[in-house]
Formats: C-alpha cells, structure tokens, sequence
C-alpha cells in the first residue's frame, strides 16, 4: 500500500477570526478537531491517572500527545510496532500527535551530546548510552502511527546568547530537511508504518501521517524570522514554536509568540510546544497560536494543585478542610459535580491515589472547557471581551487573600 | 428525629439455597444487595484508585468498606460529621459498612496495649496516644453514618493457645455487650448520628444504623462455639466471624468456618471478614457464608497482580510483553474490553498510575462477577458444578507452566 494520493494528510479550516485569534477545524484520519485546542500529555503511553473513557466521553478530548523519546526507550518501538501501532497499544483510536524526541533529549543537560548526525545521551532510565536522530525519530514515529508527526529539533537555553541560539537554530533547521526527507520517504513507500489510521475512500485526507516543522531561535527576533522562512521553506503540514517556557522571563516569551504568531503561514496550524498556564493559552490564542500542550494540569494535579475559574487552589490548604463547596463552582465537570473540597483535601493529606486521578480529571476538565469557551467566544465575535472575564476571574483567590487583615 | 419504630434497621431473605450455600436479599437504607456479596474495601474513604463512578456505573457494588481506625484518624470523626456523615463526605449513596478499628488497633502489634476499657495505641500516622472502646467506636460509626456497624472486638492471632484466645474472646464479648448498649442509646436518641439514610416512609427498613456482632476465639472449636452463642444471646442484625486469615494455617480457617458456618443463625447474614481469594469465597459460600471483604483485589492491583479466571497473572511478567490479548478473555469488564496484557505490562513496569487504576478495577470487576455467578449459580441449583469448574479454571496457568519443559 503506498500513499501517492493528491489529498493532504491533514487540512485545516479557519472558520472564524477575532483579531489575530482564529477559530479552526483541523482534519486528520482519525477525526476532526476543533481549535484553539488543548492536547493532554501522554508521555509514556498514558494521560497519567485518566482512563481513556473519561477523555473521550467526559472531557471529549479529540488528540493527545506522546513521546518519542520515553516510548522508543520503554516499552520500544519494535513492541509497540508489534502490537499495531500506539492507537492499538493503548487503546486509543482518535488522533494521536508525538512529539520527536528532540526537547526530551536536550532536557537531559549533561547527559546528552550534539553532533550534526544526532544527539548521543544515556537513558535516564538505565544510564544505557543511545543516539537519536532526526532518521531514527522519523522511523520511531512512523512505527508509533501518530496523526502528526513532529520534525526532530535541537533547543537552545532560553537565555542563550546570539552565537549559540544561532548555532542550535541552524542545526535545526538542518535537521528540519532530513526528516522532511526521512519522513517522505518512510511514508511514500509506507516502510515501517504499523498503523495506517482509518481513513475511508472518499474522505478529504490521504491516510498518511502529517509532518510539522518547528521554529527554533532562542529569544532573538532575527534568529526566529530566520527559522521560520527556513522551516516554511522545506515546507510542512504545521508549524510549531519550540524553546520557550524552557527558563526564559515571561516577557521574551510573548515578544516571540507575538512577533511570530501572526507571521506563521495563515493556512496551517500553529502550535506553540509546551505551553502554559489557563491565562497564557489564552493570551497565545490572542497571538494567532492554534494548538498547545502542556503537563501542568496533570502534573500539578498530582501535587494537589487545582486551576479553577477563580485561580489556582492549593488543596492540600487547612483552609478547605470543611468545605462541602466543588473545587470550581462554575465547572461542570465529574469530579466538581461529586466530590467536595474537604474530601479532595483528605485525600491528598492521606496520600491516596484517588487525589491524583481526581484532581488530574479535573484540570484536564477544566482547561478543555476553557478551549471550548475559548473556540465559542472567537466564533461568536466575543474572544475580548471573554479574555478580559476569564483572565479577571483568575485573580479571584488572590484578591480574597489580598483582603484578609 | 427517633428510631423507635417497630421496623428492622435491615431485612434478610434467603432465598434460595444449595447445601450450606445461600441466596439472599439484604435490604438496607441505601439500597438491596444480593447475597453472596464481595464488598471492595475503602479504608480511608475511597476505595484506592477507583472512582465512584466505575464502582457504581461498571461494577454495580451495592456496598463498601469504610475503616472506623483510619477515618478516626484522618479526617477525623468530626469533620466527616460537620461534611454530613461519610456518605456525604466522600460522595457516595450506596450502604457502606465500617469496620470497628478493633482489627486496625490488633494489627499495630507492640504499639497497641490492650485493657478492660480499651485499647491504648499509638496512631501509625504520628505516633501520637489514642485510646478506642467500645463507645467510642460506636460514637465514631454514628457520626460516619455506615448502614452496618460492626461490634468493637478484640482479634487473638491465629495461633494463640487455648487460654489465650479465651481470654481474647471473653473480652471480645464484654465488648460486644458494650458496643449493643452504647449502639442502641445513640440509635434510640438518635445522638450523634450524622446521617439518617434514605429511608422513605413505607420501606420495610427503620432508617436506623444496624449492628453486626463478630464471633472470636481463634483455632479452637469450643471457643468459637461458644462465642457465636454469647454473641447470639445479645443480638445482633447480623453475625461475623473475625479473626481469620490472621496468620494461622488455611486448613485450620476452613474448620472453623465450616463448623461456625452452619451454626450462625439462618435467619441473618453472616460475614466472614478480611477473607479472601476468588477460592475461598466460593468455598466459604458453601459453608454458607454471605458476606466477604478483602484487600487482595485492591492491593495486588497496584503490584501488578491480576485475578483471572485461569489464575493469577504477574502482568510485569515479560511472557506478556507483546501479548495483545486482554487480561482475561473471558471478562466482560471494561478494561479487558480495551486494554492487552502487553499495554498493562508497560504501565506497571513504567510505574505509572493507571496501572494501579486498571489492574484494582479488573480485579474488583472479576471478584464482582465471580459473586454474581455464585448468586446465579446457588439460585439455578447449579452451585455445586460452578464451584468445580471454576475452581479447575483457576489452575489453568499453573498448569500450562507445569507443561514447560
């Protein structure tokens, strides 16, 4: 089977405007998407503590994220290819988008080493010494059988100097080309692709994997520009913004997004890696961003921290301890609709797995709704006004605490 | 608000029988639970990894666990009072039973020092002076606000001697006379008590908490004997025999419980407590035990081990490592219908949370569905021939194992 058909891997509609915020459908072999969109991380396989029941009927989530770099070590490639796929492996069958090694590799620090053919480094499971490369995380994403598959990049330091932002984009962009030429190859000839998706004849997508690029450049404007023409020009499905929310100060951050945002081709998706809080989605969105990941409503779950409409909420705080109120009163979600404060409270006090999972839904619920609220108010002409709201209520608890003598 | 009707606090009907094996209906405030029944345990207030949602919606448990010593302790009765009893507390509307803490405190060992009035330990949390009797185990469970209460009794270990286990059974039943007297004045002023059920007009139940009384006296028969006959004399809504599977030879449980079993009296369930695997509640069941709450399903989740109908299964054995087959081919439940043995391999040896979330919820759906063809089995007169092949079925991978040259 060979997939030299004229449809594209992917398309994506923008169908409303408010500003530079769009309001978009993204189209893959397995479903449609709308965005803005939030994806929930699933590192190694897994949202941590979610059943994939509750984030498709619960929290509808359309795609979720997995890691090359975890899943190439644990369980490998040769497994999950072997079982059909990460779809069949997990038991997922809506979209799936897998991020390319390159960010998990440089997170490493000391442990790993750059060179043009690749980045040698040690497991940080068993110390082995193992080499990834732009080729190799192509193969690995083509036998993992993701919707969207991202380019293998090299981050900077987020207070890089000129010099060193400079080398580390151009060797991305390098990079960039061969998995482009990797990726092409592997998906013309359909070598080593365990999961073709569920594409029907007659549907707008071909049924191959989509191949994003990703815009490097540390904190200088020029080096970003220079990224992004590069990356446009070996051309992709979609275009991410790598290296930031890696240490840099928030304001470098959105001079970046700002800057680049509305300079990312208008007809594709954009897809700011790794980001953020509740109010930096939203902020992002404003910027003309159409896709985000990020571990905080997962991993500060697990340390029993909630983000509500109000805030954030430290649960494990005396103050709830006899609190019959939902974490959030204006969310809708499973968690809010049964259980209380004081309970949530108890169980993280006692340690008990039931305040991961709980809390974990939760955030996940409650950044989904605020993407969903976020889509609504674009398409309905209302995202400032919603922005001005959303980003007000945030301060809520901080304002309370601010009051008390 | 008094409890002076002249109606049971709970009813129990046999209705049908195979043997010693019985079929029953145990109404209570918070809904009908048909006998032989498994009653996952939830010790602190949560039945570990599991939501409610899948207990109810998936599982169909009519009832669960609460721990007196635990919940005393963390929360505290006084928080789970002012939330509105525990039902409130942790969000859930079916019975629930609590145990007494006699056991928890009998479990401290060196750190607990036991006397006429009570029990004098120090709490596994902080190491801080507590002290528990009778009362206030009965005051505890009142403002818990359990359907069943169980007597505070006092455990001797499973190999005591004769004058050590009577000792530990006299006091067993001083106690037991203590609890009802305690019980009762709180019931009749309904004092304490934090929440009064569901009951409406015209049920055949009072609305009232009911009492369990528990039969001590360790390996030996006469004692045993005469602690049901002790127990029985004060009168309790149903009979439990505590004090098993506490160390003691298997062979030595089995005699007391197939002498004890028939002796309880017919008209009122009886509950073998902390027991056990998917083998011996089937064999409990025919000596006529009703009722049964163990840890095995929850705990041996999170180590990885599953309860299947061929067996247990060390799922992080690398045999499973590509196996695409789910746990158990022949479960209906919603983790074998998604997930392969290969998947839940990964997750435990990855240590990731919905490995304990899955494994807990397959295991506790086998027990489950075991006690439903149990119920289903005694109900056709077929109870003889499901226990034998069910238990043949148990030793299937034993077997295969045995067959490895």
């Amino acid at each position: 089977m060979t997939y030299r058909t004229n449809k594209p891997p992917i398309t994506f509609d923008v169908i409303a405007r408010s500003g530079q915020a769009r309001a978009g459908i993204l189209t893959t072999r397995r479903g449609i998407i709308e965005t803005p969109v939030f994806m929930p991380v699933g590192t190694a396989g897994t949202v941590k503590g979610m059943r994939f029941e509750a984030l498709e009927d619960d929290l509808d989530a359309r795609i979720i994220l997995g890691n090359t770099y975890h899943l190439w070590l644990r369980p490998g490639a040769e497994v999950i290819r072997a079982c059909g796929g990460l779809h069949r492996f997990i038991g997922w069958e809506r979209a799936l988008l897998t991020d390319s090694g390159g960010f998990q590799v440089w997170s490493l620090g000391n442990l790993r080493k750059i060179a043009e053919e690749g980045a040698s480094f040690r497991s940080h499971l068993d110390g082995s010494p193992q080499f990834l490369s732009p080729e190799i995380s192509m193969e690995v994403q083509a036998a993992l059988g993701s919707e969207i598959v991202m380019a293998f990049d090299e981050c900077a330091a987020g207070d890089a100097p000129h010099d060193v932002s400079r080398q580390s984009m151009e060797l991305t962009a390098r990079w960039a080309k061969r998995s482009r030429d990797k990726f092409d190859t592997l998906q013309s000839e359909a070598i080593d692709i365990a999961d073709t998706g569920r594409t029907e004849p007659g549907e707008t997508v071909s049924g191959a994997q989509a191949l994003f690029g990703i815009v490097q450049g540390g904190s200088h404007s020029d080096l970003r520009r220079e990224s992004l023409s590069r990356t446009v020009e070996i051309g992709f499905d979609g275009y991410a913004i790598g290296g930031l929310s890696v240490g840099e100060e928030k304001s470098v951050m959105w001079k970046v997004v700002a800057e680049l945002g509305p300079e990312m081709p208008t007809n594709q998706p954009r897809y700011l890696m790794g980001v953020g809080t509740p109010e930096d989605l939203v902020e992002a969105v404003s910027h003309g961003v159409d896709m985000f990941d990020c571990v905080l409503p997962t991993r500060n779950g697990r340390t029993g921290q909630a983000f509500t409409s109000r805030g954030k909420m430290n649960i494990k705080n005396a103050q709830w301890a006899l609190d019959t109120k939902p974490l959030d009163e204006s969310c809708e979600c499973s968690v809010c609709k049964r259980h209380s404060r004081a309970y949530l409270r108890h169980l993280c006090m006692s340690g008990e797995l039931l305040a991961s999972v709980l809390l974990t839904h939760h955030n996940l619920a409650f950044f989904l709704d605020t993407m969903r609220r976020v889509r609504q108010s674009i398409r309905s002409g209302y995202f400032t006004n919603f922005r001005r709201e959303f980003t007000e209520g945030l301060k809520a608890y901080e304002e309370e605490k601010a009051l008390i003598p």
